[in-house]
């Protein structure tokens, strides 16, 4: 299964790694088994990324936003552990949607994230627990942020 | 005190286990000794859930909706686990509040969650470190979402 | 190293361990090795904290409360182990900072929160991962709240 899952991990085209946007750590391993990856965003090469769902975002737009987060963590786990065939679940995503008091589609736009990790984790391993909400805005515009808690397979 | 905690089990009413309103896991166990909870919304039955704090909602109907969201949580876990004895500590919980820019009771509506952790728990177990936030919305316009990080008996 | 960091700790001055304002504990032991920190405000002695970013503070004014919400939360934390030179590393913090929908300088009024950790405690201890995120409001209007995830060194 480990190996399938590294066979999976080839096929996912990953982007340059994210740098932090201040001073904090993209990914941190903590606990001999976990890591915590910081809220990353939807930019991906030079893509422009900046708006409210709703407003200058569709619900898909905010859909494939979210997969954008996911590729973007990816990277940064990749580059921190070395092979994303270490994983061995990904425990918790909270996924923030920035819109207006009447937007009410963050689970729609959340499923952008999951659907992908289950698409190249499987399941169990992809399917994480998950809080999704709306906010006012986030750092420089992005309309979607995600930030993940990932357990690790243990060290031999 | 694990048998006391059984008993007080049988005292909850649990609604039927909420259904995840996405591609994600309502409960994620990991570690060997914890879970997590994913964002849990107030309706139990046939309610209707629908607008903010201050607006639709008084503070203490907040109130009375973050209980709900731990009814619907605790049904969801039990579903995982079997047994909410085996629950050793509620470590931590985020409790999303959505209203306007200028309400700021999202405390008093947070202890609707740990004033009933509380009583079915007790003291230290049913008393999590906590966050409340206000937000400017919630997944189909629910009022308030509360998710968990849980803390397991370790298992023989 | 862990020597250097209980003298470190003795050039913070840490305000009185803040009250918790509702059913929960501001830290949580967990898991033999870890702590929750709730989400703590930046009130310290007898300030007023009261509004939003970019309406009643600037950013200069977020980072700074953003400080303050550490403060606050290291002397919650030391209250509760007795010393900070028992941390083996800040793994994660979640940033809320309340504003309007067209703020967008979450992270550098988080850095006010991630730039004190990392002069009192150094690289990696003192750098954690981060989400910083634009909430439309905090309880009792508070401009920013900071939530922490904790690792401690193992007991002998």
């Amino acid at each position: 299964m480990s190996e399938d899952r590294t066979k999976k991990e080839i096929c996912v085209e990953l982007p340059q790694v994210p740098k932090a946007g201040g001073s904090y750590a993209v990914v941190k391993l903590f606990g001999g088994k976990f890591l915590y990856a910081s809220g990353c965003g939807p930019i991906l090469d030079d893509q422009t990324w900046k708006g409210r769902l709703s407003e200058e975002y569709t619900t898909d737009e905010g859909y494939r936003a979210a997969a954008n987060c996911i590729r973007n963590m990816l990277a940064a786990i990749q580059a921190e552990i070395g092979d994303l065939g270490k994983i061995r679940s990904f425990v918790k995503l909270l996924v923030f949607v920035a819109g207006p008091a009447d937007y009410g589609q963050q689970s729609q736009v959340a499923n952008g994230a999951t659907d992908l990790l289950l698409e190249l984790f499987g399941d169990p391993c992809g399917r994480p627990a998950r809080s999704a909400i709306g906010v006012s805005s986030l750092p420089n515009h992005i309309p979607v942020e995600v930030e993940a808690l990932v357990e690790l397979e243990e060290q031999d």
